[in-house]
């Protein structure tokens, strides 16, 4: 099971637009640069976090992204959700039917399911207690002036 | 985020050992025909269940795969790792330090990191508290003697 590197790139620029992003909004370019990664990618997964609601993009020479609420309101579970999809990790392809379950037993889930979907909801609900606004507060301290200096000295 | 579908064969390929894998042990041919799968691919999810210490494979003409302790004793997540792999799901590339982390901040794990490891050792307790015993508790009453009789039926 793999968790696609995206979701690390949209939770640090998470971050960093908490921190850094006031009056202005950061482009894509901007933040590209800061974590040295490749922007049209990076690009799909701030675009997602637009289209989830996370984040509001504004076109134009001075646009870019900016939180769309505080980071209290932003859970782990709404940026994994909108970067790799709310699909879950286990894909039951009921291969009991196969091997000759009926249309009665089908009724119920599949207990091979069942289990591994007590696992998963486990996993969504741990990333759901946990906001923007904790992963802020388990940084180091000097991280936001960190990170407002650098959009500081690296203006378009 | 995807569990591959591995995973799928080989728990049920464990429920079908526990209730049809008496006294003789089922070939992977005789599996793969069973819930009608690609017996290459499968026989690699059970090789992996077998190193792992979960079946045990015997060589020979009546050879093939038996559950190697009690079903009681067997874990999700022994199965799950067997077959996905123990590395995380979510891996962290360190891309802080890209963005001016100093080496003393790196002797902590990143605050995203460690957010997104909570989340996961909630699922992997979740599947460590379920064992493939409770599986077969929650299966269909007349699944065991369905999967006996098929076997019985469809001898090598």
């Amino acid at each position: 099971m793999r968790i696609g590197q995206g979701v690390e790139w949209g939770l640090h620029c998470c971050l960093t637009l908490a921190w850094a992003g006031g009056s202005e909004p950061l482009p894509t370019a901007r933040l590209a640069a800061r974590f040295d990664l490749p922007a049209a990618y990076l690009n799909k997964c701030l675009q997602a976090l637009a289209q989830a609601g996370i984040l509001t993009s504004t076109a134009g020479s001075r646009g870019g992204f900016r939180l769309a609420r505080p980071p209290a309101d932003i859970t782990l579970w709404d940026v994994v959700a909108a970067i790799e999809g709310e699909a879950p990790a286990f894909r039951c392809t009921e291969i009991r039917q196969r091997a000759g379950a009926d249309a009665d037993e089908c009724r119920q889930p599949c207990s091979v399911a069942q289990a591994m979907h007590i696992a998963e909801t486990a996993w969504r609900e741990a990333l759901s207690r946990q906001t923007l606004a904790d992963v802020m507060a388990a940084s180091p301290p000097h991280a936001p002036a960190r990170a407002r200096r650098w959009f500081e000295l690296n203006r378009r």
